[in-house]
């Protein structure tokens, strides 16, 4: 009969952990978002009749819209945090109290997500995105500086780098917020 | 007092996290799919009437016929992924990117699986069914072309395995296209 | 500039993402059914009565049982699950596939389990909970039956230990079976 | 072609598959609590309207102060666990039944945290919720004294480090109980 005592392998995988728990809360905010369509239940006309159930997609039209616009948002999120992470060598307590401040923002998109596919043509919607997505782009820069103050990267980041990827966590968050003043200006 | 400092494991899993996101958006498209079913609250009858909660059953039976359906299609497009990963000796960062629009796709297949329980008799949803399967079965194919220029491969395909994996990847696309034209047809 | 192509650890863990999917489809059935609960939006008297809040605590009841009862069906199975995993040396094809038919399944349990919890009093809700719960043990069966004539257990399990395993894997069923006539006396 | 045969690596980590199953429940259970702040359909006023859009983001104030309160709560639950396990060299199957049951009660943690955000100044929603926290610290504490009586520990804990983490294991739980009686005064 097999043992009941399970070892751990002989590399203790701490690390892993922290990568398995933001992925699985990026797949599933990610696959959340397709709740927010809704089946319909009722169609303008008979149930089979294929126009009517065009016209009931069409009307899904924006929410579908969102749907993309957040997958594409929280995916892109995930790679660039599977990109920061392969240049780590360690984490230590620090980073995963912060990672989990920055997967709260990142759990919290499929709101403004479901509110833009809703409200798109109200500017408030606009606004909300863009304030969550700075959110989750400042939290992205936090865990980089933690990374640098605390020597986790797996080898010193030249200072042209540190400031290349500090610029390219920041300027989503800049392309929204210039997006805002346009979102109000459309008529 | 145990060190608070997590080191990465001798060899680095990055790799792997795209296994792991991956399998994880599956999952939970599968496991969504239930909410879709829905629970009665009321049923036509006394609660403890078990005739009346038969047919509760029967009136919820497309649902549930969709509810398998989609399992399996999922299902089975997880275990043709599981099948061209093992084949894979390294991903690049195009092919990450590739794959967040692979998932998109994925993810949003619960919305026409649900639409197909609703309006089974309607061919519009056989058509946004097979328009879905259609996309996740293009990505695949995208995601192997991209493997096989950028040479992730284990090992040099032969030129007839690459077909014979194209086209079982195309076939399900072309069974639903052949299906839509049946569908409009079926009285 | 770190390297954007990301290796293939040297040991192949194809394995593995059987595990994974499973783990992440056990889990999202067994969280999911909190949401079956419900939030209630309004309660009988005023939002800060003490009292009303606990009345309507009281009518959750049965959900919250239903709930414990879903987690702990799901939990044990996947705890056998585990189990029976450790005892194997590999997978093929054929146990991927009939593991999707598993899963399938399990990923149904949050229907029947929400039923029982909306018309626990109704024989016929008991009947669906141990069809379902019959249909993830007898999944168990076949996996188990697959797994050993294709030689996929890590050393060759006696004739004992075969017939104990798949008796406990047939328990459950047998002893639902049983209380399906007494849920119909019941009065 | 390629063999259908997936071996298990060979250091066998059924360790590890209780790390991902836990991660998984918590992953879900944090970002399921985003379908309870709920996206509002209709808005008193124009649907272009930011002023009316703004007071529905003023309405759901409470709902979206609970979300961060249920991130934060699940969140450093997590990181407790991490903590917690990356002191253990083997779990065993009393460990993984014990494990099911403290998932149970984070998997249900969206529940109060739903009436939290919905009845925040009836007391009644906030000794729910510090129940449910008493609960899953409560079975913290069984699986750290399961974990040192099978002798799971990497290494013997001096008794002040065993007494510190039941210790700190328990002080939310006395926090809360202590907050029930203030909820209760508070007008």
């Amino acid at each position: 009969m097999p043992s009941t005592r399970y070892p751990r392998p002989s590399e203790r995988d701490d690390f892993g952990r922290v990568l398995s728990f933001t992925d699985a809360v990026f797949a599933i905010a990610m696959t959340l978002l397709v709740v927010e369509i809704g089946v319909p239940e009722t169609i303008e006309g008979a149930r089979d009749d294929p126009a009517a159930l065009l016209d009931a997609f069409a009307d899904k039209g924006p929410l579908i819209f969102a749907f993309f616009l957040g997958c594409y948002a929280i995916g892109f999120y995930w790679a660039a945090h599977h990109r920061f992470m392969s240049w780590l060598t360690a984490v230590d307590r620090g980073f995963v109290i912060l990672t989990v401040v920055y997967l709260s923002f990142v759990a919290l998109l499929p709101f403004p997500i479901g509110v833009l596919g809703e409200f798109g043509q109200n500017p408030i919607s606009v606004v909300a995105y863009a304030v969550n997505m700075g959110a989750v782009s400042g939290m992205e820069t936090v865990l980089f500086r933690h990374a640098r103050r605390r020597r986790l990267f797996r080898e010193e980041l030249p200072e042209g780098v540190y400031r290349w990827a500090l610029g390219s966590s920041l300027l989503p968050v800049l392309a929204f917020a210039l997006s805002v003043p346009v979102a109000f200006v459309q008529p």
